[in-house]
């Protein structure tokens, strides 16, 4: 697996525009003939948009990097984000459901980090706007690292390293070690984790032969039987709410943050970014393969039983969508 | 942290001989007259003895490095070697004593993996004599991985790229996936976290100042109170078994393997190597800091109060210990 460079994530703006133009060029001498359905798509940028209110800078991503891998943030002590975010399993986990505090196995399944900074609602149920709203919740999560944030909080003030860390990326603030600043930090650091250069996108920006014959059969499938209405934008997904109810499956999902009786059963719409080694699939992650996925949706959100060349077609398509692994640290901690 | 690479390792000879003709030619130059106390000790080598039925090989180092990072052969499906013998935290887990599955938290602290090559046994009571014996072990500990080992090698049969993997480190084998060789790839690679060129390590190879003035007072403290009768050699352990019950332990140490009345609360001499990074300390890791864990061994081990300054001097002398980390990826698992 290729990993890209953090530094080249941070200059961001001449490599999209060196990539602009050279799909144009490239475009004006060979043609696939399917030009409208590239039109359909976004390539994936290297960074996803920034929050006003949190820029990202080398010192917050280094922390965050920190403490993406602590796991004295948990009250067990052995249990850190990259557990369950595995950057070996594709910043996931690749069980059904995720098991976290005590062994506890929890309702759903580990959404893979990558790329979550392009999606406009966190978790399964949408229930935080954005990674610095979603940063703590696992940390505090019973089933997962069930720790009281505060003592988390006074965990790392015992260490002059973080005190340091901290200070560097929040140079303006008398007491940096705080909630805000924990999920300022861990936010930026996942804002990096970001796969950006494949096959798909090398495509859509102009290297007409990044895809074979098949997956750009599986690529018009998926447009014309309207996969693309939910799995669209450059994170291929709306971040839209839709009804679901996979087998095994009785959660409630987006009624769980709501309570509206129209919020039953639906659930934010997944990437598929990375899908092919972010296995298993659906919210309790009880399909194994693609192939069952594709079938399951096109089931169950297309009302229609896809044919099984369409499925390998499709599926082909979507193992496209493997980006380059995002280059981070394995930090010594203190 | 200085990381030093892999491919420098399998490349012994030449640096090691190098090495020694500069400590020579260095010597014969300047001397600190502390010649007598550096000839006490020997500096780390890049890698350890091999045995003669595990030849080192690449392919054993790349596939063992995916096995120490793969969770799936836990019984949890989360845990991995890496997650006590954590890379982040000095290849061990930083608390008093070790958490597994299901949140179970075992009698004892876990060792660190690094230099555990040099060790002549492995675990706190010796039970095994090498890493190839020692690998097994925490897969199948009921509150360590939980994981029948069957199973575990099932699972990794159902990979092709493990099939792949076990095929290229163990070319001759119909059956490649089996307990033996899991055990042979994951000790090769654990043979390779090896942390050389401490600034100790510089100091015996003849540069002098690689120590200070605290630091050599240290070293000889540590001599002249006999603390290097039992810590000596290459990993500053005997690999002995020595009776010491340290405050808070009733663990009957080497006593559990052999039921020999004389062996009871004798444990393994810990290696002191990188100590300073693989706090905290003591069978039961109920000391903190190394001055406590000197003073302890003081009194326990050597039957007197050392004066703070001697113990100061020693911690100091400690801290020269750590080494460069080794390198290791985190692997892409299938």
């Amino acid at each position: 697996m290729k990993h890209h460079s953090r530094p080249a994530a941070l200059r961001l703006l001449p490599a999209l525009v060196a990539g602009a133009t050279m799909a144009v060029s490239a475009a004006a001498i060979a043609d696939d003939g399917l030009g409208d359905y590239r039109d359909r798509f976004e390539a994936l940028p290297h960074l996803p948009p920034l929050p006003a209110d949190n820029s990202l800078t080398e010192e917050k991503i280094e922390l965050g990097n920190m403490l993406f891998f602590e796991p004295r943030i948990s009250a067990s002590g052995v249990i850190s984000c990259a557990t369950c975010h595995n950057p070996a399993l594709g910043w996931s986990d690749r069980i059904p459901r995720a098991v976290g505090h005590d062994g506890q196995v929890g309702e759903r399944n580990t959404p893979t980090v990558l790329n979550s900074g392009f999606l406009e609602a966190q978790f399964w149920d949408g229930r935080e706007p954005d990674l610095e709203g979603q940063a703590l919740g696992p940390i505090e999560a019973s089933v997962e690292m069930a720790m009281d944030l505060d003592m988390a909080l006074e965990r790392l003030q015992e260490f002059d390293l973080y005190q340091r860390h901290f200070k560097e990326a929040f140079p303006d603030e008398e007491s940096p070690i705080n909630r805000d600043n924990l999920a300022k930090s861990l936010a930026s650091f996942q804002r990096t984790l970001t796969t950006p250069n494949s096959p798909f996108d090398r495509y859509l920006r102009g290297d007409l032969d990044a895809l074979n014959e098949q997956e750009k059969e599986g690529m018009q499938a998926f447009v014309d039987n309207g996969c693309i209405a939910c799995h669209r934008g450059p994170a291929l997904t709306d971040s839209q709410f839709h009804a679901i109810q996979v087998p095994g499956s009785t959660d409630l999902g987006r009624y769980v943050v709501t309570e509206e009786e129209s919020d039953k059963y639906r659930f934010r719409t997944p990437t598929l970014r990375n899908v092919a080694v972010t296995y298993p699939y659906m919210n309790n992650g009880a399909t194994e393969t693609l192939e069952e996925a594709v079938a399951i949706m096109g089931e169950e959100m297309l009302g229609r039983e896809l044919e099984e060349q369409t499925i390998a077609d499709i599926t082909a398509f979507l193992h496209t969508l493997t980006g380059e692994m995002p280059n981070f640290e394995v930090p010594a901690l203190p």
